[in-house]
């Protein structure tokens, strides 16, 4: 640790991040990334604001995207909150609604980026074990605390919880805010949404990168009551006025309005990974039921980093995670039929050696 | 203030960025942006990223982009610290750098955002009165404290200091780390970069939004010895792995590798500045002198609140301050040529009626 170091950098439990290969030519199922490409209107809104209108700052309030969200949602714009993809969200979300307080609880196997972000605000994380099915069970969320944080469908198990779950878990903590990460929501579960005008404690949160295609493009929002949001944008406010730029903007705003290409893409998605599954099953794998774009597999007779590492050589990528209650298990996002096809091939190669 | 919000939530003191207007035919002289338009090799970048690779994340660690600008300053790439605007990197900084510690010092007269970090982190802030001409004594900054940031050149006054000024504040700071904020650098100050090998406790703040006419696509970078450049990328990591979306790393790479576009467009820029100082001093301005792309000037005879009335009125945005030693001044962006005529012969208007 340096001297110029404040305290706490020392104590921060960075986030790693799945593998980027700067390599070519692999199939890349590690990140939950779409396989489908964005909205072709999507980028055409993008190189129509490919110009020299970038010399001027972006609208800081997002005002067209938030609408646009709204309008859908049966919402005001005043519902709506717009970041640098759902993690800044969350970041944001952990300093509006979960400083100062008593801890925040979620499940043991959930998404890691959550113990980052007690560990850069100083909160204290209280996990909640799952079932031995993976399964999250809304009376465990029944106690004092300073927050909950539940991811539907839940990463990287891909287990949905349904929504009268999560309208218990709002019941039994009316003072508290109920965060519901839905990142993959749209691969199969059933969102929150719904719920916002009537639990003034929800905020759902949700991302452009998974089921619009566009993690690169950086773009996620939040939905929730008047008073919740506008803790978002003081926060915002107070760290970087202007985090979505002008092309993320106008890219997210036409993704969002193109129903068409979001319900065809997601539709592929969601018949490739039950398909995908069936074959994994068919060759001995425990695979979870998934309600999101990724399966999460185990195979008794074949160690998940031994397979991980077969994988990798063959050129597939999947997701290993070490925390013991999964070290058994591999993360496998789908990808184009073709790239299930070639990750069925390759585990039954790895298989029959 | 809401039973959700967290305590600090109520202390926070959120920056108000610049108006940004949704109606046309203004002539925008309130946010110091270029007037040029962005590099034609940026936006040629940009579109060339601007297909079904933005399904992918990009790249967390902006490896190409900071390479290209450690490249051309005689560094390593982990000297450079890469995020979405410096107004990310300056939050990044404080939690960084200034948490936890004695206070921060700045001048009385500067960017307002650093008020805003100092809330937002619970950092004490320690404010030195520039003199009566606006200029900063290094010699203020010998004091104990938990670190120094220098906008350099100044906002909103455009004084520049000296860099025998900056490193006599390096000097008497070994402990501390000193920031140097160079948004504006490139239209007449002298960049502290090349005293980073030297002094490991400086870290120097460029953007792409100025220099680079890059606002709306919100990229800045830090310049500072590795193991400030750790904590930093610590920091990101425990925040938003991916702050940079693929077009922005594309674009800034681009834009900074064109040299010639950056060097004809600034050089426009500084003689349009330099030609409407003297427009408003031979109508009676006090203007500072300015090493910006921006002017901060005073009318004795004229409120400077009504004279940014007018202007509006006039359909040309300025920006004005309500801080009490500065509520006197406007500051006033440098746009094109004709922009600048139409500002000359606005305020001459004004001024006779």
């Amino acid at each position: 640790m340096s001297r110029f170091w404040s305290p706490i950098v020392d104590t921060l439990r960075p986030y790693t991040p799945g593998e980027q290969p700067r390599e070519g030519g692999l199939i890349k199922l590690n990140t939950n990334e779409n396989p489908y490409g964005p909205s072709p209107l999507a980028l055409e809104a993008i190189r129509n604001e490919t110009g020299n209108g970038l010399r001027l700052y972006p609208d800081p309030e997002a005002t067209e995207l938030r609408a646009a969200i709204a309008a859908s949602l049966g919402l005001k714009a005043d519902h709506i909150h717009a970041g640098n993809g759902s993690d800044e969200i969350l970041a944001q979300a952990f300093l509006a609604f979960f400083c100062g307080k008593r801890p925040v609880v979620f499940p043991d196997i959930t998404y890691s980026f959550y113990k980052t972000y007690c560990a850069l605000y100083a909160v204290e994380a209280e996990t909640v074990p799952l079932d031995e099915t993976f399964r999250c069970d809304p009376q465990d969320y029944r106690r004092p605390c300073g927050g909950v944080l539940i991811a539907n469908p839940n990463a990287p198990t891909g287990i949905a919880l349904p929504l009268e779950g999560v309208e218990e878990i709002l019941r039994q903590n009316p003072d508290a805010v109920v965060l519901v990460d839905e990142a993959y929501v749209d691969f199969g579960a059933e969102s929150a949404a719904v719920l916002v005008p009537r639990y003034d404690n929800l905020l759902v949160v949700q991302t452009f990168s998974k089921s619009r295609s566009l993690a690169g493009l950086r773009v996620g929002f939040a939905i929730g009551q008047p008073q919740l949001i506008e803790a978002l944008r003081r926060v915002k406010d107070s760290f970087n006025s202007y985090p979505l730029d002008r092309l993320a903007l106008a890219g997210a705003k036409a993704a969002w309005q193109d129903r068409d290409w979001f319900e065809r893409t997601r539709q592929r998605v969601m018949v490739d990974r039950d398909r995908t599954a069936e074959g994994l099953k068919a060759q001995g794998f425990d695979v979870l039921p998934s309600a999101a774009n990724f399966l999460f597999a185990a195979h008794e007779g074949f160690a998940a980093e031994r397979l991980w590492k077969g994988l990798r050589e063959q050129g597939i990528l999947v997701r290993h995670f070490s925390q013991d209650r999964i070290r058994n298990r591999l993360r496998i996002s789908v990808g184009t039929t073709a790239e299930c096809d070639a990750l069925l091939a390759a585990t039954g190669t790895l298989l029959n050696k």
